[in-house]
């Protein structure tokens, strides 16, 4: 007999897209509401001070939240400005491929313009997080599809050159990704969102809304991630990468526009990992993935608060949200959810 | 010094859509638009009465245009049936994914159950039009991305039950594809379309309107299509697989939202493939590609009548085009294009 009711601990998303402004008030608010009480933050921030504001913001938002903030790796970042962030509580630096891009090389990226800035890292304990994906390049045949791929042996050569630097392979979608991860040593990890343990190929061919970077995959690619979970690695753990965008830049209504990459998970985070774990039988796994596997890497204590989820047959997921002129449309819409969480 | 016109004998479409009704009086006339003067028609048919009946309806639409028709595949169709559309001039029989998916046998495709089918075709010298690709199936791995290469063992074995048999796989996408075909007789040949000419994974990532069947694939596979057409293979030729769709059926307004299948080519076809022959460099070989090669592998007289294109740098695509109630969008809508039909 399968549980009906299921109890986790504090659930960490570590790895969400915030906003600013007025589409921060509407989509900040739904960290909590799916179920989760901390958010691990990525930047579009690219000072201390900076981040110290955006922080400021969020918790004028909602201050139940902890926020974990990061920077974004560009040729501004300095050491100094690395020391600078660690005291004040900044974790991570976020390095997204076209940040990469100024200093490719003959269209092999290299990181070796920022080494100072990851012997600072190492230094400080922080973590860098990776968009693992190479630009496309159709001399070299690198597209969507083998960009994560192409980009493996970037993370080992870091990894390598840094060994205790913590790294975190970000939304990995293919089982060359997953096996890379587990092969390298205890300071290398892995976020897996909760999009691409339902998506393949064919869910976002013709779907704009299902469209992400990096894309889904192959179903085998979809069933490595779906193995690592249930076999319980502890260097593979949640983050959504719930990336919100107003529905006029998700929908394509004409051959001359181009959609935003993003799948907007937040507010049925947690029913939506429950209900996927356990149609691939890793509900057991739950608390492990988005919690403690997670909290250990970062090295943030497990919160004593804990999430009751039951299981539902009545449970549709909403079509939108909106505040203000903001609105949002979350994945799933309108489609039954297994779980629910329930009110304290 | 390159060439500021170019000329060429009568080019035939040998895959095109047509439908049916009032959005068939818009498109039809677009055959004629693009340059064209043969469309060999895919069919929404069963039977040699509808063939004729639809084939008038085109001919009432725009008589200056030479129809080739075709049947669809299905457990309906008889060998009585294949000898009397023969009769009626009927040239082809269209077999989709769809149509064999129902006698599909532990998830791998069977045609057997219509051999009786190709053995009458065979003897009659009727040409099969194969849609190259498996249904996906998650626990096979099978998705849109590899659906042609795992379809051509069922090419290869039909072909060497049915040596005599003309088969045609249609809108090739894959460097498997084009290699496949050329390593089979000479009674095998391949169409390859303008749109997987120009397209690869990225640009219908996110973008509906560039979203077909089969998907455009790899950097490296749309690079064998354009080589195949520069070496002058005389079993591969043009077919647009111009597939019209009403706007909202190619626009995605919402998560729920399914997008139909198809690029629409038509009214900008021969100034379409030119540019883009131009581009890879085998301008050289558009009269082959258009016109002489598809001809000679369907038996048909080389034509007259010839078309001049000219160069230009004041041609963008139209934004759509309409007829009454009906609206098509096309393919480059908006886009500068490098040459444009001489008006006779």
């Amino acid at each position: 007999m399968s549980a009906t009711t299921i109890s986790v601990a504090a659930p960490a998303d570590f790895h969400v897209h915030l906003r600013q402004g007025s589409f921060s008030e509407l989509v900040t608010s739904h960290v909590r509401l799916g179920g989760f009480s901390l958010a691990y933050v990525m930047p579009p921030i690219v000072n201390t001070e900076e981040a110290l504001l955006y922080k400021a913001q969020l918790q004028a938002i909602d201050p139940t939240i902890e926020y974990l903030m990061t920077l974004y790796l560009s040729p501004d970042l300095t050491p100094d400005e690395i020391r600078k962030a660690k005291q004040s509580g900044i974790v991570g630096v976020k390095s997204y491929p076209r940040g990469v891009t100024t200093n490719s090389e003959g269209g092999i990226e290299s990181y070796e313009v920022y080494y100072p800035i990851f012997e600072a890292m190492e230094e400080q304990d922080m973590v860098l997080n990776l968009h693992g994906e190479v630009p496309s390049d159709p001399t070299s045949n690198t597209c969507v599809l083998n960009a994560e791929a192409t980009f493996l042996p970037h993370l080992v050569k870091l990894h390598k050159r840094f060994p205790k630097l913590r790294i975190v392979l970000e939304h990995a979608t293919t089982r060359a990704a997953v096996e890379c991860v587990k092969s390298l040593g205890s300071t290398v990890a892995c976020t897996i969102t909760a999009h691409h343990l339902d998506l393949v190929v064919d869910d976002w061919a013709g779907q704009s809304w299902n469209f992400c970077k990096p894309v889904a995959k192959f179903p085998d690619d979809r069933q490595a991630l779906r193995e690592v979970i249930k076999e319980g690695h502890p260097r593979f753990f949640f983050g959504s990468d719930s990336a919100p965008h107003p529905p006029d830049r998700k929908s394509v209504s004409s051959p001359k526009q181009a959609c935003a990459a993003g799948v907007y998970t937040s507010p049925i985070l947690l029913p939506l990992v429950a209900t996927l774990l356990e149609s691939f039988g890793a509900l057991d796994k739950l608390e492990h993935f988005v919690s403690g596997f997670g909290r250990a890497f970062y090295g943030r204590p497990a919160a004593d608060e804990r999430v009751t989820l039951r299981k539902t047959l009545h449970k549709f997921v909403e079509d939108s949200w909106a505040l203000g002129d903001a609105t949002v449309v979350p994945f799933w819409a309108g489609k039954q959810i297994g779980w629910e969480i329930v009110s304290e």
